[in-house]
């Protein structure tokens, strides 16, 4: 995907290509879909590490940037979900365009949605990467006791219990993410795969 | 603002810190603030274009990339006004975080969204500069027509005839944008100024 060719810089505004050139890597998303407490945002860290560690610049958008700042008028209604996947599209295609690799972190749990996100991305630069974990597994790493609150009935609409969670038919790649899971060697498929697309460069 | 020191990267969540060491130059927002047809989008556009031929990681968000998208669901009425500039400020903010250098492009005539934007961006990051154009040049430019169509009253709420223009009181920079304004030398002021600040690096 990235040229190889020297900066060619013209005047007026900056495209995508040149923003790819000065990177020397591809603008992309990653977007990892999966259950609450299925290691989505543990992931995303990792594959960043790697990637920072390359030189490449990356961001990350998760629920503690977004739902707390862009989104924070936006409730668990149906509707809002819907809304805040919508949003969350329209900024990672933002960062895709600014030559970005974007890494988001959220449940997304409608097919619908994510597809809809896809359909704002140019195409080859939505990676969808769905983080498979049985939800026994995740309902005992609880990371932040949302399950825990869903059982006494104290969360409505709360994905793999009273929510459907949709899983992604063609995804990029589906990491297994399970108990006893190797982060760094799951990270590593994620890096691999990036390679074989020609998004970044070997070194 | 930028630290000179070797890249020092460690395991977990990378910093706006780690970002500038890479990128060797600070994550900031030029927030460009000015009448309709005062060259808010041209200037960014010139001053983007200097930047980049710096390797600096530079991105526009102006009316183009965020009135159709983000932002479609808005209206012009106040209160949608107020919203618009809410989000603008908060994915401004995640750029900035992601250790770019962003620059906005938006007539944002209230003085308390440009000042609640401020006060999202940490401290010393938001850039506000004042793009000053009497009314009559900008009349006179109208690249989108609108004041054609404000003056036939087909636009309510237009900022400048029927609608205020607060401007700031302590901005970090004023371009004067009147008449026969050189548009590179104006950029170039901008640039002067991330100099002093060191925000960007001379060569």
């Amino acid at each position: 995907m990235i040229n190889s060719s020297n900066i060619l810089w013209h005047q007026g505004k900056i495209t995508i290509s040149d923003r790819e050139k000065l990177n020397n890597h591809a603008g992309v998303c990653l977007w990892f879909t999966g259950l609450s407490g299925s290691g989505k945002s543990s992931l995303s860290v990792e594959v960043e590490s790697l990637l920072f560690s390359k030189g490449i610049h990356t961001y990350i958008l998760d629920g503690d940037n977004i739902r707390h700042g862009l989104n924070k008028d936006l409730s668990f209604s149906d509707a809002d979900r819907k809304e805040n996947i919508r949003r969350i599209g329209e900024v990672t295609k933002l960062f895709v365009d600014a030559g970005m690799i974007v890494l988001t972190a959220f449940i997304s749990p409608f097919r619908m949605d994510r597809d809809f996100v896809r359909s704002l991305i140019p195409e080859g630069r939505f990676i969808e990467i769905f983080v498979d974990c049985d939800l026994a597994t995740c309902e005992k790493r609880d990371p932040k006791g949302l399950y825990k609150k869903a059982r006494a009935n104290k969360i409505g609409d709360f994905t793999g219990l009273s929510s459907p969670y949709e899983e992604p038919k063609n995804p990029e790649l589906v990491i297994f993410n399970g108990e006893n899971t190797d982060l760094n060697k799951n990270a590593n498929l994620v890096i691999e795969l990036l390679l074989q697309k020609n998004i970044i460069r070997k070194g």
